[in-house]
């Protein structure tokens, strides 16, 4: 393996933990706990895991691997807040979602040369991109990696 | 610049963000909003922070780049929980402990070429490395670095 190849793996590997972690946590969650806050008027479990599942099925276009599987996700769990009224999915059908957009974006994932990690990601222009090469697609994979650790320790407070 | 190095660049970067983030936070509060819990009977905001340093501070020898600046802080902020009654340095100590360990971090980490961010970390052996390349300093790197976003969710809890 080359040493380019390697630190992607290692970025890689970051999220795939993360998201192993989370997994173990919503997994174990009953219906009623999934109501409960992380904190006193804060965001409730369900909304965060909703939240979680939007933001990385979204991943697909920005690192241009093809379409969303659940865009309709965006309307309740990223432009509105949590406890606007509007109708979240069956809990059953959200822990479907996260599964199906998780392990698809791991396969793809695996699709995409070291070379192509450093290609610039697609909520950019070509010409931002070159004027700083930082913004590509490892750094996306970065982000949402450190946007789920963010909303983790927030999911941890309410499940202890 | 190599893709190896852009790559490595990558995962600096992301560090420097989630610090810069954190830094904004850490700056803007009073010593009262220090003593908040992030929720109720949970750490406080001044314990995380001074967690954080540690966990930061220990960072120099799993690297492998020289001896810790203040091995004094694991026993309050990683072996004990919080409110257990020990005496925590001054926030205006813990403040420039925080700075000094994060611009030293920062600017090791500029030292390292890209080959070396690949070596194991010293946590580990060379054998179990042998095993497993994936272990190494970039490893580590990503890994503070989600634990410092994991911590800073908890943390703007408090904040917001």
């Amino acid at each position: 393996m080359t040493s380019h190849k390697l630190s992607v793996q290692v970025a890689i590997n970051s999220w795939r933990l993360v998201v192993e972690r989370a997994n173990k946590i919503f997994s174990s969650l009953t219906a009623d706990e999934l109501l409960k806050e992380v904190a006193p008027g804060r965001n409730r479990l369900i909304y965060l895991w909703g939240h979680l599942t939007a933001i990385h099925d979204a991943m697909f276009p920005i690192l241009g691997l093809g379409e969303r599987l659940h865009p309709e996700l965006d309307a309740i769990f990223v432009s509105s807040p949590d406890k606007t009224g509007a109708q979240f999915p069956p809990a059953g059908e959200l822990r479907k979602h996260w599964d199906e957009v998780n392990a698809k974006l791991l396969s793809q994932f695996a699709s995409l040369s070291a070379d192509e990690w450093l290609q610039r990601h697609y909520a950019m222009s070509e010409e931002d991109y070159a004027k700083d090469p930082i913004r590509n697609r490892l750094a996306v994979l970065l982000s949402r990696t450190n946007h789920m650790s963010y909303h983790l320790g927030q999911i941890t407070l309410a499940v202890k």
